[in-house]
């Protein structure tokens, strides 16, 4: 299929998994690609750190060099596609190339969640196109769908498994019953978690995600510094049975939620951490290292939105879209909906976010024990949704499910009940999502 | 939130559910959209049948007339939406728009899948928008994604559950063991069914949709009239029952597939159907009246949309992305990809289309039976996967699963099958799905 539209011109920034997919899928697409786009595409420099290294015979040697910011800056590059990660260089780099007007695609959520402010602030002064969609959820389109669909409506919640190691991890021990430690070791062998897997099981790589979602879903700059993050090492084989007798799965969600804090200002809460949710929910049947999101908005509804969240050819699918959008934009002289953070809504600290708790105790199985408990909620504010009793010996254990109340109150309740002489022990404490 | 440009001017063709619903939330996120957009937006006319009817008493009564053709051909109208549905005057009143250079935005699935051409030919020609998100899948933001993030990668298959009327009756079906009259019944009763549901449970309302997919997902111009159709009226009890024992549902199925034909051409074949899938497959969660659209891509491998398909006010959602989105464009002075027809495949008939079937026989549980039946298979060159036999006094049932083959073979069998003495019934045939 020829064109007679002059190229359009590829810088690409690293080479690794993504990468060399990304070359992998220009060279094996070139023909589709040329038809969509109106103009074929042209990769004329890869940056990467050592250029010697053994890669895909396929790519031209003559392309590699260590020089990544003369590459962005050369006045032949259109679209410069960033695949390195991390804060420097590559916020120098993309930041020199949104000014100069070039248009850049990125998978870096870590740059985008931390300091996206510089690259959206750099696209406004360059004119130039920012996009991301291989920053969250790999190949499964669901920025351009939160920035350019639903924006005839308006988010109130985005529920989202975005972590595929962790979602791994927990499905394992959900299915086999195992605890953390092994299920991490099962996910280790199979490649699913890296040496070091805390960006993953500590919710970092979460977090990032969350403030990504957050700003586009609220219009909101939103930072992973204000995103409440708690880890999912701390969840047992206990806490699993736990929700199963519940007709719930642990999770590690992200939750973003648009409501009025407690002085009735509209604001917005964004947290990471592990949370029960009923097998009837969408996001129960998440398996694997799947990813998916829930969206709740007023008029469209409940949408979900499920595929792979990782590997390098996934998120390659998703930066080659990128890709294809921003040639064409150049071809007709346009450019994306630019960054939208219009509302500026303020962020809702996690004490002032309403949340549910489930509670396990181990108690003495005296007379007034519960009425004892139970005033300790009543103290807090906090209403009681369900109380289960089961009595051993001396012992008994008591599962208690609030309704939703302000984390800080539901903190200060579990504070309250730790130091009860009649509380042996608080075998768990996870919050509760997606139920009525 | 003000504004120095000039407003875009919206034209309404029908003030249905849809239309109202429509009218607002542009009333209702006039602030929002003016924010998104860069510019107000303000309804000019909308066009319906009866201007007296009782309506919304918030709109202008003023801005109905009855004078569609009049309405959208004004020279101050840039977005013209319309809600009305079926062939004519709906496809007179758009080319004319498109022509002109108006923008349209349309949740016509039936004008789109029996002559969408002529709506692209007339944009192409007028160099004009044309957005219909809202014709499939209702709130879902799916044709989008479609459009504009898979396209740098290549969608081998689409299944979807696009119909919600089906799937609320199957889902019942599935939950209670009622017949299929009794679960039409219940969805008649609560609203999920029309009077006359022979649109849905026919499977033609699925059929216009699977084109418009195939279209999408293909970069080919697909009809209605290219989909083969069979409706969910011959779903039994028995046949649920017989599902379940498998570890299978049965849904009404929209298949778009690219493979190669039996002389090796790359072509397509759309086919919607009821089917069997395994419990286990993402499709097999999706419940009630809500609809969920599977896509297989080369690199982006399994991805799901799920949310609501139907209803004033998803839809309307649906619809007010679409403003939007034409809304910039125009200010822009930019166009959305247009129709992207360039694949040009063939459309592969049913009878090569490459199916699976569950079959369940009534036979005399003689001697040899199993080696007669087996025989028929081979004949046609149908492999088989599995089979169950259960005697009871004179007669067997034989449960026969078979391995992919041409449905044309598949059919062949079966009619070999019904020929034969030993067979006293043909208890069910349906096709399998989803499985390995």
């Amino acid at each position: 299929m020829s064109s007679e539209k002059p190229a359009v011109r590829l810088a690409l920034l690293g080479c690794g998994t993504v990468g060399s997919e990304v070359v992998r899928l220009l060279h094996e697409q070139s023909e589709d690609l040329t038809a969509r786009i109106g103009a074929p595409l042209e990769l004329v420099g890869i940056a990467v750190r050592r250029p010697g290294r053994q890669r895909d015979s396929d790519i031209d040697p003559a392309l590699f060099t260590t020089d990544a910011l003369g590459l962005v800056k050369r006045d032949d590059v259109d679209v410069v596609i960033e695949v390195v990660g991390g804060i420097e260089p590559a916020r120098s780099w993309l930041t020199e190339s949104l000014k100069a007007g070039k248009s850049v695609v990125t998978a870096n959520k870590a740059l985008l969640a931390e300091d996206g402010a510089t690259l959206h602030d750099a696209a406004a002064e360059g004119g130039a196109d920012l996009y991301y969609e291989a920053a969250v959820a790999g190949a499964i389109p669901l920025l351009r769908p939160l920035r350019e669909s639903l924006h005839g409506d308006r988010v109130t919640r985005v529920t989202g498994i975005v972590n595929g190691t962790t979602n791994f991890i927990l499905s394992s021990m959900d299915a086999t019953g195992a605890g953390f430690g092994e299920a991490l070791d099962e996910a280790t062998e199979l490649g699913y978690a890296e040496a070091d897997p805390t960006a993953d099981v500590e919710g970092f790589d979460a977090a990032a995600k969350a403030a990504i979602l957050a700003s586009l879903a609220f219009h909101t700059r939103v930072t992973a510094a204000d995103v409440f993050r708690e880890g999912m090492t701390g969840v047992t084989a206990a806490d699993m049975a736990s929700a199963k007798e519940m007709g719930c799965t642990i999770k590690l969600l992200c939750i973003a939620q648009r409501g009025e804090d407690s002085a009735g200002t509209d604001s917005v809460s964004v947290r990471v951490h592990p949370a029960m949710i009923p097998r009837s929910h969408p996001l129960a049947g998440v398996g694997d290292a799947f990813n998916a999101v829930f969206v709740e908005a007023e008029a469209a509804g409940q949408l979900m939105f499920y595929g792979r969240g990782a590997g390098g050819t996934p998120t390659a699918s998703a930066v080659l879209g990128d890709i294809v959008a921003a040639a064409r934009n150049r071809l007709s002289g346009t450019r994306a909906p630019s960054e939208s953070s219009y509302a500026h809504l303020p962020i809702r600290p996690i004490g002032e976010s309403v949340t549910r708790y489930h509670i396990s105790l181990d108690v003495a199985d005296r007379q007034g024990v519960l009425a004892t408990v139970a005033g300790v909620f009543a103290k807090h504010e906090v209403s009681i949704a369900t109380v289960r009793q089961s009595g051993r010996d001396e012992d008994a254990t008591l599962v208690i499910v609030t309704h939703g109340a302000p984390d800080a109150n539901l903190a200060a309740t579990v504070e309250d009940l730790r130091s009860l002489d009649i509380v042996r022990s608080i075998a768990s404490v996870l919050r509760v999502e997606g139920g009525a």
